[in-house]
């Protein structure tokens, strides 16, 4: 339900999805789509500082937001639309927000971290089922450690593209289940009716509501390997 | 969603439930019903025997326990039916427990913390909407962290008693009420389905599972002040 859910030890040998649907791992995603050289999610402004160095800075965007703030002297904010393909082809983007982010760090331990959200649902679906893996954690980011419903409504969304009849499931995964099963697997209503979702609605960003929104829009799983997520 | 999500600031002037339905609060609100002379609820082991020297030990009855343990030296554990009329009548109860307890120390600063359950979950909806408050937080205790789904119950099951088409809901709200409305207002199913609920029916505890269940048994609506919590 939350990042702080997250318990270290348990991680090992499980494949753990991070979901930060508005925004962080959406952007990663596009960011990715794109055409970024590199990719990497950081924890704190200190690790974009340290990447950044270590990278070069000469061809590295730096972007995400801290508290839903634009980050000063950063080059782009946590918006999907920021990252269009002419922008990020070719460069690498070190990319910082305060949740999302920070749930990819937290889950470090585990065998393997991928990005979902709502555009790439079915295909993190896909993908766990084929790997086999006997252990996942669906991680919802959550908002400063509270309940997201649209983080929710990404694992929802990938658990009801699963096939996992004989999976034991916790009571977070059971409501996520029930819930699917009540709305007949759709989370656009719900999605507006969410805190973050009315933001976009009442602000009149409907591009972007309905960019976020488009479950299966995209077929890539990006993968954090080494501090770098790639697909 | 879970006590961890509690932010103390934002508690004065509003009015806390605090749920945790496999048991504490479930018994808690037993031992006031059966007689109890005065029930303590404490934070940590440490606060038990503070509170027992003040009262003076030989009355007083320890009870609770700690990560799902009995606790050593205690008279009794965590279960309701520990705490019959015969027992606790004219004693005072220094009560423990590994999430519930703490949640409602957590809750302190609030102006007013309520001891919620399924047994009381109408009362519960009346005294808040009788208490003409504006500001509401169910909280759910949660287990070491984690959501709990039937703490989620009986705070849906409150709320879903209560005539608030006006209220600002958090997504943790909205998902509350959207539950309800898809199960027509019954839990118990989905009770039987989490992971607390599944242990009592798989050891043959259905009596206990039954108090537990039993909405609307009890008209009580114990409040917590000064640390004691009073009817």
């Amino acid at each position: 339900m939350t990042r702080q859910e997250i318990v270290p030890e348990r991680l090992a040998g499980a494949t753990v999805v991070v979901l930060d649907v508005f925004m962080a791992t959406t952007t990663l995603l596009a960011i990715l789509e794109n055409g970024a050289r590199g990719v990497y999610p950081a924890e704190s402004l200190e690790e974009v500082d340290e990447i950044r160095s270590r990278l070069g800075p000469e061809n590295v965007l730096r972007g995400g937001e801290q508290d839903a703030e634009r980050i000063d002297g950063y080059d782009h904010g946590p918006f999907p639309e920021e990252y269009a393909p002419e922008i990020v082809a070719g460069k690498d983007v070190v990319f910082v927000t305060t949740n999302g982010t920070r749930a990819l760090a937290d889950a470090a331990g585990a065998d393997r971290v991928l990005l979902g959200c709502l555009r790439n649902a079915p295909a993190v679906a896909r993908e766990l089922e084929e790997s086999g893996t006997d252990s996942v954690y669906l991680v919802c980011a959550g908002s400063a450690g509270r309940f997201t419903l649209e983080d929710f409504l990404g694992a929802a969304t990938i658990f009801s593209h699963m096939n996992a009849p004989d999976w034991r499931l916790n009571d977070a995964a059971w409501l996520a289940t029930d819930f699917m099963q009540g709305h007949d697997g759709n989370v656009q209503e719900a999605l507006k009716r969410c805190r973050a979702g009315r933001w976009f609605v009442e602000n009149d960003r409907m591009d972007a509501f309905r960019f976020v929104a488009d479950v299966g829009a995209s077929g890539l799983v990006p993968e954090v390997v080494g501090g770098r997520a790639v697909v």
